[in-house]
């Protein structure tokens, strides 16, 4: 190929346009990546609709992709110090944090970095290098992108998933870890949700309940190491509460992790915890409007912690795909929705209409181009 | 003396009855105390009126008192394992907690144990041993209250503020502690935001801007360590905003720690928390209703962590017990409101009013009748 | 029964003498237990041979013991607040605690008490209770012992290798917990350090390698977790090096986990920790003379943290006992030595001679006289 | 200046060369600095004695520097995120780091990043750009080197105090930070154990004693925060335990931090940790042969933790700066040799002599030839 072609999004809530790019040669430290699979994440919908003010436009949307690589400028190394050459597989930090101020070196908090950019989201096509978002056939990762070469027996398929959903769970878990023999509860049975599960199974938690409405959801997180599952459309909230204080020996959770995406899931939720229990929410990623708690009974007179997480960094994304490779068969069945590229935006309405938990696109050349 | 005399609370709303019961003999393990100072907390005010639905009648008020031991059943030792004899000043944790039950071993926070009972709120006074609250001349203290012998130089009357107040802003800053350099923020400059400068200073931060009403008491906070003060009379919510991100170099602070008591504060706080920083909030003591808060902006967006805390424990009450050691003349000017034992209602109406920010009961008789 | 029969040691390294013992009838708060099934731990033995100074002497070997309640003192309940009654079968701390000092209260580590007696190990049975040493088939448990019914389902040989040995594999955790992905290297294949491998597994390490000398304990660790063994009879250390070197990306072990109870392990293993990496030691339980080490290479230049781990409390039995519950049948594979109460000689022989890995004393009643 | 002037080791152990370079200009992000002060560091004395095998000839020495911005190479921000201006007061971290492997991304710890260089210690001024060490009118600092803007208010010669002694300090209390109340001993009075002085009293410990041999050093320690000081001089062993045992209420210390240099203090240092106490170690700083320790009772038995401490990353750095603009008249004291620039070999001589406790060159022109 000597070009790259994308889908563009020029006016929010409108069909994609397909534009084609000159394939650029990588400068010192970049790499240029041609992708096996791009992922369609619940936020790409926001941005699409215009619902999220970091977008500029013209944009190509898509912060999660996995590719192979087709050149680098010059010497560039991994995150394992790992040479980075033509026709690695690689995944990589969608967020650009700059690793020099005092949120990325004193507060080592790089997921919040000021000067955070985003592959897919804050950065419009409009202007070199272009390539700066996964629905494209090639993305540029500029030369403080972070990445990690990708064991070939790993699918591209459950590495994409790791980058985001994965790397997002990764960080509620680093935040607040179960103890040995916890008694935990995740809301929502999606993608982050199924990493919960698998990440409180690797803490040692000892009951792993997943609240969801698509059985099919709870049946995966079942496989990913949930121990019980309550699906929400067949109970009220009296009973799922009835049902939690039964599985938590009448005292509550260690700690509720939030996945599901709407804000009243955190009221709900916050009643589960127990005394001194923590509750932590990844999944509201939108300004939803006021929320009402019940501060003192639910917070204060608890002392319960609530924890909220933005987005993700590197030593996430590092851990999720550790943990996918201890079991990729299983994670491979979150990814129920597999597109074409070419129809991307069929897979972005999937995700609208929540016909699948987690859509993909799938580029027509597996090998990347590279070999 | 051959009887301890207390005030007690019969009806919710009334005036207390004063009322005569016989000294017991100390079992074993016990402690008979003559009180030499009763503190008077916020929370007495809420439990005279009925609103605290823990309390029992007939009830003897106060769980804040220091006093000298009058007898003791057999060999008993404080937590510093030095032996308790007649004639030491001692302060006491008002909370018994059972140390047996999984809260308090596994878990480790006896402040939550579910069989853990208080001084002067749980407990009536119909009953044997009758003396189980600090509106009286004497308390017993039960084999498992949990005892610390005070220097003799220490006075009283400060010891008093560290024993509820003191404790209660330790455990705060045992959960969430500033790192060196850190920039916080104290809502409310009564007892315990007072303690909470103190603690923040005792940690290294760099900037400490408590916030509060009344003058005297944010005076009393710079002396304890605050930086800055801000009148909450003298501001609106957005100058107040203003003024605490240009002290945290735009970026807001890294931990704002709620000592005001309405859970108002708690909604305006959470905007003062910069990415990443803590929100943690020991003043809501009682129900308040439903809180609105921004979820998205306040918490999920900026990765907050925001903090109930419930109470104290003994490790709270020896560290606060340490801070106001190292400057006690500095802590007695907390106490603006000294009433002879037998105005215990003044005192109490005078905290209702909030006239006073610290009041406390003086005894007649110092020695505590042991010497 | 009316009475006790117990083996006791009168002079050190002398044969164990049997002596019978009233029974005693519960005062408030006591248990007495009928044992099922006694451990023998390797401390046994350096008891038994006069190697530890806190032996007074006659004493009731043994520390570790489950058995069925057949009696208490009234109204008694157990960490989980439930009615201990007689009949249910019940695992015990083997240490008491006061939960009254400055370390338990304070500093919140009752392992660690001043005031700490054990059973089996410190207490004499010269004197009433006399029962206070699991080589017996009562024991008498004092009003503060820790204790925690068991479920039925639970074998008692499982649940008693909990008490000791996976108590302290579970400190350890507590003190160093693995984070996700991590690479764990274990000293030592005896019963804590197979319960090292199993918490190592439910930490979500990826690399889990136990070293040590018996085929047939590496292949337990196996099951419990190892990712891989190494047979330190097969190997020389540079060897050892190589190998874990291999097996941790170049880099060295993110933790190492002593329990092998020789300090020489200590050397080796210090410098298998990559830079940044702990090092925790809980195997060696008695004087060993000198120990040197290479403290600029190995600590000072490598900023490790070598962390000692002296004995267990509830918090960490508790952990133990859930994490045998998710996979007992792999857990009773570590109990390679079963022997008749009355052989309990020939039981410390076998450890003192290391012929089997795990032993136990099989009482003759195992419904413990109760139903 | 179109030249820059320094002092270069060309052969271990003889007289250091003065040569001159041409002043380059700053490419895209890089820094030309032109000195105020330089520090010289014990671990000069190693390097120029050919001690430390990370160094290469020729080499211009010194890691300590605080001087004032000549150019930048385009736009270049500080970790405040403020532009670094022409004229502009600065320190900077001497350690880079590449902030992208797993030690600085997933481990977080820069400063054991295995890619990490060090200005004046392990690269040649052989090769462009020549000016990587601090015994030098100016310095390169390359494009990710980490940067503070200093205000004009803090004198740059307490400012390079903080850049390598107190940024290792405050790395010895990120590892382990004391308690409010704390019990803490330092050994050796120098300048990083005068910063840990500071730092336990920014940590709230109740009692900080150091132990030295020098009485005006240890007078210093005692302006910054040690409440006692032992003259190791007049005291041996036994006495020293002793007293410390006696100030630490007969427990023994919370936490000692070791910053005398020698291992010796180690083995003797250790016997005064509590039981479940810590010994932070960061003053041994080159190979000092085998270190025989007493690990039963000294480690294991008291559940002690022995940490290593290894240099610094930006983070210490800012927080040392933090704690000397508090009181920067006090930390000027440390400084007790001040040479001309010329004079560099004196100083390197007075602290290989250890005649000063802290030797700094000063430029001849303090304002940086900017203005």
């Amino acid at each position: 190929m000597s070009h790259a072609y994308a889908h563009v999004l020029t006016k929010f809530g409108e069909p994609l346009r397909d534009r084609k790019f000159p394939l650029p040669v990588p400068e010192r430290g970049e790499i240029l990546l041609r992708l096996e699979v791009s992922g369609v994440c619940g936020s790409d919908v926001h941005q699409w609709q215009g619902l999220d003010p970091r977008v500029p436009l013209p944009l190509i949307l898509g912060h999660e992709g996995v590719g192979r690589v087709v050149a680098t400028g010059g010497e560039v190394r991994d995150v394992q110090s790992a040479m980075v050459t033509p026709g690695d597989r690689l995944a990589f930090n969608r967020g650009v944090s700059c690793m020099a101020c005092r949120t990325c070196l004193v507060l080592r908090q790089p997921a919040l970095c000021p000067h955070r950019w985003v592959y897919g989201i804050t950065r419009s096509c409009e202007h070199p290098p272009h390539l700066v978002g996964c629905y494209s056939t090639h993305v540029l990762l500029a030369s403080n992108v972070q990445t990690l070469c990708l064991d070939e027996a790993l699918s591209p398929v459950v590495a994409v998933t790791a980058g985001c959903s994965g790397a997002t769970a990764a960080h509620c878990f680093e935040e607040v870890r179960p103890e040995f023999g916890s008694r935990v509860v995740i809301q929502g049975p999606g993608p982050i949700g199924a990493y919960c599960a698998a990440f409180a199974k690797a803490s040692g938690a000892e009951v792993i309940v997943v609240v969801g409405g698509t059985p099919s959801r709870l049946e995966a997180c079942l496989e990913l190491g949930a121990t019980h599952v309550i699906n929400r459309r067949e109970t009220d909230a009296a009973e799922r509460l009835e049902e939690i204080l039964e599985l938590t020996g009448g005292e509550g959770a260690d700690v509720v992790y939030e996945a599901a995406g709407v804000q009243e899931a955190v009221a709900e939720g916050l009643k589960w915890c127990r005394a001194g229990g923590a509750y932590v929410s990844c999944g509201v990623a939108e300004p939803q409007g006021g929320l009402e708690i019940d501060f003192f009974h639910d917070i204060a007179r608890k002392n319960v912690r609530l924890q909220g997480i933005w987005v993700s960094d590197m030593r996430h994304l590092v851990e999720a795909v550790r943990l996918v490779e201890a079991q990729p068969q299983t994670f491979e069945k979150l990814v129920d929705g597999r597109f074409p590229f070419a129809d991307a935006e069929k897979a972005l309405q999937a995700v609208a209409d929540r016909e699948v938990g987690k859509a993909v696109l799938m580029h027509d050349d597996p090998t990347g181009g590279a070999k």
